[in-house]
């Protein structure tokens, strides 16, 4: 038997989780792994409130130097979130060759390269399973079982917030702010839902997850990124006719000589296995040269969930003797700033001859040709909707096309891409 | 750099899907994990025949002692299949300290407690993550990252054959016999299908996963089983009007005073995760009481798939400082021989009065309750089809009545329980 001493930053949802966790599952992991855990100090604000969990005194501190510099401490669990103070106390830990195991994907990607440096120095372990796909074991999956594979393809719906808003949108033909208010009065988006609805959450775990799929490192200011603000009813109503179902995805692709990192909005075949993973569950689907197609869902968030992973990485990092980190090209290939989908444009156009005919050709003059056209009677305005799929094409020709299109004759309302 | 010496016992399908993706990704693997691989020799039956591979003479051997009593191989992967000699070739393999890769469901599940009993004695490792689901991350998930759970509930679609032929005969309204055969014809059932289509091959990887999730060892001849060979193209059809989409699962319950394990045709809801892997996929359903629902969905079978798995196992038996044996309990808990399901009961009646009556009250006298009824218009010879779909009743409970009940006035046609 060995014992463990842990020091948690933070101990609100998921640090208590952990607290949770460790304390009723305590004695059976221990009699699992050999592991004993000892939590020694939590980090709070105000060592009067913690959830109402039932804390020792003894073991709540608001002084973070007695995690971070008491040397009997081994693991430091940290889940302040945000990037500082944060990253500079992983760092810290790491630097006084503590583990750090965190949930943290917007500390851990923006510093993933300082972290990754300072524990290779010290020879302390980065745990992180937490931080993409919440309980889903992503990040073990990629760096160990599957490690014996040119991962080609990583598409994931990563973001529970938006995956319920598309999914309530979808089920109710409900508009956007409707839901969102509505998923703010039921706790399942922020105040501010920014973060979620404008994909930077979702463009923090591309760049970690992706990064290790690649094995190129992918900066989170490289990823594009398109929320689901101006996601309407409309759209999705109009893609559902034509079978498919609209998914915030986080997708990465090997292109061999290029990384495609991406987060937007996906028209998806309704057969896909990503499309029927609804309301808050997270899912990533996976292709390998040689595992083929895969697919890992579960559940994104939520305390209990994510502190099973975190006990997880807790119980890696003491089991592991030395502790790996995961290779990165020295020379990370370029993230590509063009690629090819097929993609779903709906426009308004002025319902007059000759119309169709002047969109069509300015589309095929930038060599983008038409896979399905819809067209909806006129509007009271003198407009009808138009809807194009396209066959594959290039981004930057797509937004060429439609960006010299005459706002009088034809307003193209949204543009969405299709994956299959 | 740490090079690892391989042994390769048997170079079928799987063995040379292993020499292929060694000899062709083995430098990346090597760049990635700081392990190179060197296959020092294969054992084949006929040093002439070795699947058309380019494998230097000097690799190939007739002889195992070249492998087993080569003190230079450190890992023994075995491709043998089948349980002798398989299992006695690995149990010499640990004796000998060398670590064993495995795929081999019935070697393991068969010999397991030997197995792990040397490899605990001699300090050498045993993997096996092909040995269930084939590429997919499973026996991994629920040794690691997973490990602070417990694992209430366990349901896998882990045979490819099987659900292929399930699958035709939803999608085109065919009988069992004419799918199997055009499977065999194809090469996707074997020329004697008993193994897959009587359930033996997934009731041997349920032994597997299910000793490894509820921690308590389940001896595959403990594990209830049924095939899909008495599913008619009627009880599909039935079933879908109802909802329900057929599949073999292979199902694991912790009850916390017993398991249950049993391998049958199961109703799932159209809307069920599994209820859409389809053809050759395999996916396994996990429900653990923190991380709560997931599900691992991917290939089975198959060379490259099988070969992903094999080298993940390589690598991580090649880097473990110590080889970690999962932990069972001393005192396996009984492996249940009732349990409580909801069932679809198919039965031809005599179409007069009261015989629906007969028929409900035989069930009630053993306290099963009806949900669903549905009665289909007399056939010409004079009788009914009636097909009921109960609440949760015992198994036991259920045997019973059906064969209470007298063949003169009905005839039970099949009982598929309904999974939720």
């Amino acid at each position: 038997m060995k014992e463990v001493v842990l020091g948690l930053l933070g101990l609100g949802n998921i640090g208590g989780g952990v607290w949770d966790l460790v304390r009723e599952f305590g004695g059976e992991v221990e009699k699992r792994t050999g592991v004993k855990l000892r939590i020694k100090k939590a980090l709070v604000l105000d060592v009067k409130i913690h959830g109402g969990k039932e804390v020792p005194d003894e073991v709540l501190t608001t002084d973070k130097n007695d995690i971070l510099e008491d040397p009997e401490i081994q693991i430091v669990c940290e889940f302040l979130g945000g990037e500082q103070p944060a990253a500079s106390m992983m760092l810290r830990a790491l630097e006084n060759g503590k583990s750090v195991v965190t949930a943290n994907k917007m500390a851990l990607s923006l510093h993933f390269d300082e972290l990754r440096a300072m524990a290779g120095k010290t020879g302390a372990g980065l745990y992180y399973e937490a931080s993409v796909g919440g309980a889903i074991p992503i990040i073990n999956a990629i760096q160990s079982p599957l490690i014996a594979n040119h991962i080609e393809q990583m598409m994931g719906i990563v973001n529970g917030t938006t995956n319920y808003i598309l999914t309530r949108m979808t089920a109710e033909g409900a508009e956007y702010e409707d839901v969102l208010k509505d998923a703010q009065r039921l706790g399942l988006a922020e105040p501010d839902p920014t973060a979620d609805v404008e994909g930077y959450d979702a463009a923090y775990k591309l760049s970690i997850a992706g990064s290790l799929a690649f094995h190129s490192r992918v900066k989170v200011e490289n990823v594009y990124r398109e929320g689901i603000t101006k996601v309407s009813a409309e759209d999705i109503a109009f893609g559902r006719e034509m079978g498919y179902v609209l998914k915030l995805l986080a997708i990465g692709k090997d292109n061999g000589d290029s990384i495609e990192a991406r987060v937007h909005p996906v028209f998806l075949p309704a057969d896909h296995p990503l499309a029927r993973v609804d309301g808050s569950l997270n899912a990533v689907y996976l292709y390998g040269h040689s595992f083929k197609d895969m697919m890992l869902e579960g559940r994104g968030a939520g305390d209990a969930p994510t502190a099973s992973a975190i006990v997880g990485d807790i119980i890696q990092a003491a089991q592991n003797a030395a502790h790996p980190m995961p290779y990165l090209r020295e020379d990370p290939l370029p993230v590509a700033d063009d690629w090819h989908s097929k993609y779903f444009i709906r426009m308004k156009a002025k319902d007059a001859p000759g119309v169709l005919a002047e969109v069509t050709g300015l589309l095929g003059g930038e060599g983008i040709s038409i896979s399905t056209m819809m067209q909806k009677g006129a509007a009271p305005d003198g407009k009808a909707t138009l809807i194009f799929i396209t066959h594959e094409a290039s981004e930057k020709a797509v937004q060429r096309a439609l960006k010299s299109m005459n706002p009088e004759i034809c307003v193209v309302e949204n543009v969405i891409r299709v994956e299959e």
